[in-house]
């Protein structure tokens, strides 16, 4: 039997402006990650967030951002890692302690926006982050692109990793993904982007933008909670893998 | 033998702006109330506090916060208890996981600025934080008013707590502090301000503005890191109450 | 011949944070707000704003708010005359500068959220914030609450004023707004807020939750534009207003 | 006969946290670049740093930093174009209205911290913010490195410049500076700062790291006021060129 996780970022509302169709998407995914308040997010968001979340037995984790609210944590930052090691020791005691009032535990940490890049391409970050997890709380599970930088150094570090891989992102034939600037980089179209996912479940492969076939090994498939569809995409994914006999299920339950 | 705590609120800088004397103080306190991002402090502030704090042995808690970093958390704001139930929450994590990560346990937790003066007076706001502290973590001991509101409502919830006094703030007949902007309302001379922690300390009783002698049970007394003298004035209440026969220590101790 | 200006907040989303629905709202109204990055609202947000006021010849002013971004300037918070004094000056130099790159001039400021009620029971922020607007452009028309403590200091000050009525509002006998909570304090149907809207500029009166008759002296109505049918109300308001034979214009074209 | 003109950043303060000798520097130098809240300064410290300023007859103009208070506007940020000109817009409009309030008439702006070099590597940025100095004041002064893109950007569009040396930086022989963080990169030693000026100000060169003479066409000089020394900096840089015949004024009495 196959298995996959299906991860969505949540809580991104802030004070009185809302984002996202959490409550809809909920149903559908086997894991979520919340922003903790750095680049969105806010302590009662994050709260009504872990209930619904509760509700749902989804799996629950901290979204890791740079602190940067207005700019959504989008923006790259010349940060330094011990200011990295610091605000992500910050995001996740904040997520654990809330997590714990809801009657939770934190399963997993995923960086978000600019942070899940820079940390592919910058070591002195990648092992803040992962310092980070290992002082606070060694038993997370860390998310990253598949294949990719952080979760090599994660699992070097003895922690526990998911390779990410992304239903509706093309990829390039060196396994990036293509810029989302670009025509093309994003599969608006929600069979296509289940295809995609099953090719990555099933077989364990995806098709390049020029029509290559290249292996991915992912145990997580992200489910864009901001698609103007977010919640029709995460159920066709979510049906699609069942039918197709892949369990959705968090790694935490493997 | 008489005991009490002397307690000093610090990490209070937040990035390039420098606030306070903390390495001067640190030595003659016994309890530090680290601030924890909302009026002051942040993640690098409050880790390099933790780390001072750990080399001279003091007991740490956290020191609760309105979200107002502009107004250093010293204005009233009419917050809801359910956010400040969220925020106590988030603070309390932050607090915890950095702690952690510095090889620290917390020990309390004290509200803040205007935040001090309203739980002493809004019930369900009292009550908000209690339920916070209740729900994060049970063995955290509350610091407050010294008689008040707080201290009662988190006894009657099971918790600790620890009375506060002031060494070098004027009391009037009914045990209320004199207003900060009144004359004479703080105690400027450093021998003055001893002899009131000794009256405190050894005689649980303080001598109010017309010189009437007030009963005070005191735990924990507090030494203003931001008075221009604050190390010398840790230091001489240090050095007084321990001439005197009075072991300062963290109620965390006792 | 019947006037009434009809105004609406916008300008109210904060980077990738999305609120009301400006464009819709636009072409029915004749003044708007526009929030300058206190409690909301961002600099490309102001000028994208400015930019529609421009197309649709709507007249622009500051909607001036307190500092406090996720609570949205909805809290009251106990603020200083002299720190709401250079605020306000800071709020109005950010709106003129923007107004004027898009060609451009303020005509009016509106204090937003629980600032819009202080200024009615606090004489010394009233006067603080009518002595930034003097300073900083006399010409600028004060909106405030129809017969308030605001308006009349506006205008002893030498000030041009605007006494603000609501559409959808219930008023008491003593002339006041209900409290929002209060069951019926919304006119949630569109027609009946029309119908007020129809009393106050036809017949210079409402009639209150008791039934009673008041007086009331209105120069504008405000369009609130975060009811989910914003665009239809104001739309409804508008045609309404017309069909009767009053002129929707700006007070800045009488 | 010589002239130069001094400037120094002030009013970086930030709420309750103090940062720099204002006052103490302020009577030696000509010109203060004058935080506006993005990555330093608060309505009431601009105020205040304005009130200053005007007592001593200084000319003013507007410190614009990157939206970053905990970084201080030091970290680098991949802002886009379009943001940083509306955020040039803003500060420009507080600023100017602020200095209104105070009689004052802003004359010139000067890019903050990582900012000041980003505009010098990203044409598209250095094209952002001269739109914006054009569009909301066309009379204001650019400042910007001597000789560097800015400038030359500026003054393409019209605007007049100045180009500013440090006195106590470190020049490498391609006339950039030496990167702070390396020894040597800053000048220590008052005396060779002073010298250094002169020789920027009498000889128009300066010596470099590895002792060849440089021409440098400067009008201004930065005076660092985060020097732990910033007031006796500033009185002997201005003694000693008072004494070797240069005149100290701000570009703006030339």
């Amino acid at each position: 039997m196959k298995y996959i996780d299906l991860n969505c970022d949540m809580g991104e509302s802030f004070g009185a402006w809302h984002m996202g169709a959490d409550a809809e998407v909920m149903p559908w995914v086997s894991s979520i990650n919340v922003a903790c308040g750095f680049h969105a997010g806010d302590p009662l968001t994050m709260q009504h967030t872990l209930e619904v979340a509760a509700r749902h037995g989804v799996a629950v984790g901290a979204h890791i951002g740079l602190p940067d609210l207005v700019g959504f944590g989008r923006r790259a930052m010349a940060i330094k890692p011990d200011e990295l090691y610091a605000i992500s020791v910050a995001q996740l005691g904040t997520f654990e302690a809330m997590a714990r009032t809801r009657g939770l535990r934190p399963g997993h940490i995923k960086p978000h926006g600019a942070l899940y890049h820079m940390v592919e391409k910058d070591d002195a970050l990648a092992q803040a982050l992962v310092q980070a997890v290992s002082d606070v709380d060694a038993t997370l599970r860390v998310f990253g692109l598949a294949g990719g930088h952080l979760v090599r150094q994660a699992a070097a570090a003895g922690l526990s990793t998911a390779n990410e891989a992304f239903a509706d992102r093309r990829y390039l034939d060196g396994g990036q993904l293509q810029a989302r600037g670009e025509p093309g980089a994003v599969l608006e179209d929600i069979d296509a982007a289940v295809r995609q996912a099953l090719d990555i479940a099933v077989q364990g492969q995806v098709v390049s933008a020029s029509g290559k076939q290249l292996p991915i090994d992912a145990d997580t498939v992200c489910v864009h909670g901001d698609r103007a569809d977010a919640a029709a995409f995460a159920q066709s994914l979510r049906q699609g893998l069942t039918e197709a006999g892949v369990q959705v299920r968090s790694p935490a339950h493997t």
